[in-house]
């Protein structure tokens, strides 16, 4: 019994283990879900479908607790499993009068976002000697693209609360978000490390560190 | 003045050469505008940025003139060539009222598709030898995603017109719609051909090739 | 002894780990087999090769019992483990008198095609809104390429039975056989959808449908 | 008409660009053709597909003329420019009676082979430290694998000349003959340098290099 | 003569277009030189190669001009044409006492980073919402990594000045040094921004950037 | 109790899964450990990090057991598994007074050589048929190129010994040392093989497998 049950657990293994270790830059099946429990996993082989749906995403959150007033509701891998493979993803974001969304970068993709609702001022720079500020204001039905792995904002400048609909190209794009990473890490960082870096004093740094993120 | 002119050719397509050549999986710069003038070209080495901004994607599109009351805006490289090299793109799709985007491929992307208004019935297929269909009826806010290469379909099953935003991982998705591809092709097909792989008679064939794609 | 054969489970899984998660757009080893059994699994890392060979493909196959006169023998990452993380696999196509390779794609491969014997005619379709035909008649020794994604097909136009063999750079190129996949699939899909598509009575749709692929 | 030519190049250079700078790891575009003259080149926006096939492939070639009695006829993309950006090539060998294709490796591509005719002793080795030689006896109809920059070889053992068929899995896999490489290059490498790598004496190096590759 | 001008011209550029348009994730070739003038776009079909070699990266840099007493010396594409397509870069980091390489991302590549003189306080972040640092003291022959597009940054902590060694995985791995970016823009980004980003007073971001970077 | 402890293995199994089928060409997550133990293995979504560190390339190694007079000391994914999906490692070698790293060649990966002691020469080929020998003379802190899959080899031509280190873009590039893969395979490969393909007495290929690599 104990022999069948591991035979199970490892012809379960032998099944995952083509897709696996597979290294074409496209996926090498149909669709490839990532499974949450064993039962699942039985059927990595392509011939069964997890459900690759998600609802709700029109429904508008809100940005009272959020310290920069914004609101982001990713849509990746971790939320829709049968994206496992697909190289894309969504996140959907609210931005409270005045609130913005804070500098930061995706380490894995690029990023293409188009404004649903209110006005935005969006931007993101360019790589280092430069550092060359690209902004633009965007109304309802603009698009704009932020390049993979650079700096970019968006900044509710209208009288409304205004909504973002964006799309990556990686199933998990990660984020980055400049000032949490810095100043809120967990440990934090030795202040004169970002004091020389920023050129300020350390006791800045050191009440800087002190808020909540 | 000829000599000059060449030169101003040549010294031209050497600085797009360490770009053009390029081979990484990723970017090898932080944005490469596709161009539409020599002028332009000059520019390709990444220290001017082209605007990467497209407006009035929120307006609705007339599905009218469209025999399957569908409408298709694409925003790609072709739109905004600010996109190059960076592996994204998006489309709004109006629907009529009994309208469809009809069973269709992308032979270089997945899509992840979000409904803005209405309700879809989508659908994709899983490849032969299975071709099995998994169907969903979305509503407004629902996602879903249709794995690269695999023919899939939207219908307005609702009662009003319906809009869906998507997104593909390619900067040129590419699109086979199969109806066009097959029977309204330029020249035709030989009806013989579709017929004995429908099994149809050729007459049937015949008859649809007529008709205006 | 429970623990033990745990440990070595544990073990093996672990082994396979590194590879498992790679992603290079290459392989990460020298060759990786795709493993049925878990003795066989201790050997993912490189250290052991499973037989990269297959045999028979010299003998020609029966089309009779195929509706539309050819068979289709792949040798892919199924049939040769071997060939897992390596990107590439044949085929071999037997066509009857007046069969055909019916109109279809291959979602993640480019094919290249040598007709070994008889006459054949092929093609391929751009995308649209092109949807330009490209054809060709290819007699012994002939060589064509089917670009990834794209539809195409084969058919015998010689008086005796044909053969080819095609190569298509994935381990699991895929096959969407355009009939198959839309009038055959399982469920079947709403014949009012296919009929706006087709811009066909539903009533042919329907007959098409109780048709056996 | 001088400025008309230029413009046409350089119009010619910038309907290029978009696509020279992809960096997608599939293809951007349906095809894309490797132009060997200026109009066509006006045609590589997918609009236009130059010939995609070559002929002759079941040819025999003569093996007399080599020094190790084989003969590689190759299928890439300097034969067929529709290969271009599609990431698989082929190529035909001729064994003479006793004939080899002697060890060598393709620096960008796995290869899959199939014997048309005759037996063939192939094999490759892994990489240091293993150095592990897989051996075996190929018969008409059988298919092997040889991964990517692994060292292979295939020998006519039988009493006939013999053919194979080997894809490849890019559009330039390039080949290494080692020894062609290593004892006749140009400029020829420093005899002590391979005497000490092969613990040879070296004057056995040097009549080596005297011999004609 | 013009026509023959032109011609060299053209044929210049058909030599150029089977690379330019590559997509494999490999090289399509042995080399690929980025090169500087016309003369040399002649030799792209890799049968010519430009001196892959740049010397000096022995010799120590001044770090005395610098604010955070760090100077990075880079061998990318820019500096060996060679490297075009292959891949990977160096730089060589030289530390003042008290002296930081400052937080900053690489856009585009993966660092491996090996002391060759002195002590570092080397680190990552992880993405948020982890935030979490990795910290490690690194001492002369220690070896170290920096996962692509994460936020990084080295300390010499010791009491001579540091030397490190880094390899990237591009041949242009771009570099985002985050207070330069942030707070010296050109243009300057609003300040206002910056100040909810960080919750600091917008006075303290404009002393800021007064600042010269 | 024996149920308990493979639902363990399954979960943990499970958690591996959505990253073990990525097929992204750049990582899926921030990092990704290769585990040597299944309790680490249950850390394999990104929420900890085994130590990316190693120390020690400072020291020399001893090169007198070496029939060529070198050592090479890798750093890559199996001495980091922190290195794990991050295409990037390290080698540091030594050579004694006219020691060499002999012709072999990296089937997964480009090397990025810096002198850091002595005098080399060093080289590579370029593929068949061209053969040619890129042969430089490099210093203390020169630096040069060895594209993916060629065949190269560096020799120490200075009176002390000398040391260099490479990086290469891959976790796992591979290494084929040329002379022990051909003459010290096991099992050997058949001597007429190579006397053929190397044009030399069967003789002198025996006495050299005789010898031990």
């Amino acid at each position: 019994m104990k022999n069948l049950s591991s035979l199970a657990i490892l012809s379960l293994l032998a099944l995952t283990l083509p897709l696996a270790i597979a290294s074409d830059p496209s996926p090498l099946q149909d669709f490839c879900i990532g499974v949450n429990n064993p039962s699942n996993a039985l059927f990595v082989n392509g011939k069964f479908c997890k459900d690759p749906k998600l609802s709700g995403l029109d429904k508008s959150r809100s940005t009272e607790s959020s310290p920069v007033g914004s609101n982001v509701t990713t849509v990746n891998v971790d939320q829709i499993p049968g994206l496992n493979t697909l190289g894309i993803s969504l996140v959907r974001i609210d931005y409270g009068v005045n609130g913005q969304n804070p500098p930061h970068t995706h380490p894995r993709a690029t990023e293409i976002l188009l404004v649903q609702e209110g006005t935005l001022l969006v931007g993101f720079f360019s790589s280092s000697p430069d550092n060359r500020l690209f902004n633009k204001t965007l109304n309802k039905g603009d698009v704009f693209v932020f390049p993979e792995g650079l700096i970019h904002f968006q900044v509710n400048i209208g009288k409304q609360p205004a909504v973002a609909l964006a799309a990556l190209n990686s199933q998990n794009p990660g984020v980055i978000v400049i000032s949490n990473t810095l100043f809120w890490s967990s440990p934090p960082i030795d202040p004169n490390v970002l004091a020389k870096s920023f050129q300020l004093d350390p006791k800045v740094i050191m009440d800087l560190q002190k808020k909540i993120g």
